[in-house]
């Protein structure tokens, strides 16, 4: 078994070690849910001071044109897309990844008159399903019928279990039956090489591994073979074909700017910046080569002491692991109490996510031996542990 | 006519003068561009350096719930409430006017099965009429008949005339007729006493007259006689009965939180709050009284060297003042150069917004004088100012 100096040497060779030292993390905890959200990197406060300070207290409304806000959702989207495998032109950013479903299924709905069934997988984070709930007659992807399907929208890692899916296969099954493809890779964008450029349409966040700050723009990428058909049902006026001429009517864009809707949050979109400066020098090889190492060797060190709920096949799945317990929510609870930081999903899954910008292996040892003695002391019986937080 | 030194005894005179101090504006410029992005409150850069190093770079994911960010599109909502004549639980801020115009209209629609048409201005602010086609027949308020009306959407101020709708009157005749009534107060939330108490939906944006930012969340108010039966389209996870219970299907939240979608944008909202802190210590009668003098004086400084495309009456217009001109972008562009900042709308509209916080008496009469000299010299007719730029 690797024991805590290999863990050591490791980190000494880790080729994206340096990374690590670009964010403000705090001392002596194990943040293990940079896949919920993403730690800061650390020229994020200065960026967003910037945007504050230099563009809107200096050019105030100029900062449209003078510092490039108007055209954010499209720089900014172009700056995203090679994290997933897109070209320049294909991703507008903004928005919410749940308001990007909603657009994505919505066209893909219009692109296939007469069909009325959108496949989901029953295990996608839920406001996927919740938001297209009445476009369209959901079925469960486990029933692995797509003749009659307009669209099949799954999560490219699951979020519970970080099971991850097969893109090229499952996209090129749901394409021969005749359905749109809508990859959600909120779970996947900078843990892995994600590459969706085979799918009709892709969904993402980037606060997770991607560092882009609490509620951080989402994007959407359409396949540039569907730019010239596919409707935005959001026609705001920044799809307009010429939003500043004030038509009476709606007429849409060419091109990616079709699907953006209306002013982006700017002061969100400065700190995602930040984070994009950081991902352009990254290698994504090295991420999921790393990423698979971290994932391997927490399931090795925590052994059979949980019950592992994530594929044991590293290519099989994101950047987290998951293990069931039954009482999850104490167990959890206990290990963020001695510094080791994940979370719990209802009902009995225990996360754990790690990022590889900024874990170490010494971090995945330490957590490691932390869960060791935790359940070993059985110290998430205690009564303080069992208080439920409102929000978890 | 009233002089310079008059300006200059009115501003010491001014109730709300104390403001001006806690804006960050560029010295010798005239900002007269309120109504399209508010300036920086100078609290603004410090609550937003908190939000990503105090908040982000402390709690981490823990700002969820330690931070409020989770809570915040309705502890922000209820801080938005009074100044739109609402209570608290009535109002949710996040996303969009655009996509809060959706939301409200679709929820609306559903509300009067078998009516099929939506009233608008075609003088509403483009965007509000662009989102909601295809969602029923478009018809000008022009035509004045509502009884086969699902809901009539208007903006309480012109963004281009700045003319007002008398609320109250329109209001109640709409809902004499059956209809709902939707206003949008982007144009005059924060330059006058807005009360929309009585009308079923509210919108509006957060970055002009309060000063949020740009791109600063947006607003959606649902009276409460339609809590309990309006739907929202957009049924995200934050609108779910038990967002973190990952249920398979949606269950509607009761109350206001139904009409929320998904994840804030959290720096951008950190910015708003800055700007509220400054609200709950702001008058709206002192700022209504004080945005009608400025405009009446601006209107009668200008006098007839400009055709007012404002209403003349005070009572009847927001906190701008339009005129028109054949070639208004080379004049606006000669203002601007000359140091006072207004914009221009096509095909022929110059605008000046008021905002009663930090604009002076003494800031519209030089304003008024750099229009009578610009004009009179003719210099917006210099080659330099023709050049169209990409966004005005």
């Amino acid at each position: 078994m690797v024991d805590r100096l290999a863990c050591l040497a490791m980190d000494q060779e880790d080729p994206l070690r340096a990374f690590r030292e670009e964010f403000a993390l705090p001392e002596d905890e194990i943040y293990l849910v940079g896949n919920s959200l993403g730690a800061p990197p650390r020229t994020a406060a200065e960026r967003v001071r910037q945007a504050v300070e230099d563009e809107w207290g200096r050019h105030l409304v100029g900062g449209w044109n003078e510092a490039g806000w108007y055209a954010q959702p499209l720089t900014t989207g172009d700056r995203l897309a090679p994290l997933i495998g897109a070209g320049p032109g294909e991703v507008v950013a903004g928005n919410t990844t749940s308001i990007a479903v909603y657009q994505a299924v919505n066209a893909a709905m219009r692109l296939r008159p007469g069909r009325d069934v959108i496949v989901v997988d029953r295990g996608n984070f839920p406001t996927d399903n919740y938001m297209i709930e009445g476009l369209g007659e959901l079925r469960d992807i486990g029933e692995g019928r797509f003749d009659d399907a307009a669209c099949v929208l799954l999560s490219e890692v699951d979020y519970r279990t970080g099971a991850r899916y097969d893109v090229p296969e499952v996209t090129a099954r749901v394409q021969e039956a005749g359905a749109l493809m809508i990859w959600d890779v909120c779970h996947s964008v900078g843990a892995l090489r994600v590459d969706v450029s085979a799918a009709d349409f892709a969904v993402g966040c980037t606060y997770k591994y991607l560092n882009g700050g609490p509620g951080a723009p989402a994007f959407l990428r359409v396949h540039p073979r569907h730019q010239a058909t596919a409707e935005n049902v959001l026609s705001g006026w920044y799809g307009h074909a010429e939003p500043f001429a004030f038509e009476p009517g709606f007429r849409r864009a060419d091109g990616i700017r079709r699907f953006t809707v209306s002013t982006p949050h700017v002061l969100s979109f400065a700190a995602l910046e930040a984070a994009l400066d950081m991902w352009e020098r990254v290698d994504l090889d090295q991420v999921r080569a790393k990423s698979m190492a971290l994932t391997s060797l927490f399931i090795d060190l925590v052994g059979d002491r949980l019950e592992l709920a994530s594929p044991r096949d590293p290519e099989r799945r994101g950047s987290q692991v998951s293990f069931y317990h039954h009482d999850g929510y104490p167990v959890m609870r206990a290990l963020i109490d001695h510094g080791v930081h994940g979370d719990f999903r209802a009902p009995d899954i225990l996360r754990f996510g790690f990022a590889p910008l900024y874990t170490r292996y010494v971090d995945v040892w330490n957590a490691a031996q932390t869960v060791a003695e935790v359940l070993e002391k059985e110290l998430w019986r205690e009564d303080r542990y069992a208080v439920r937080l409102a929000v978890t």
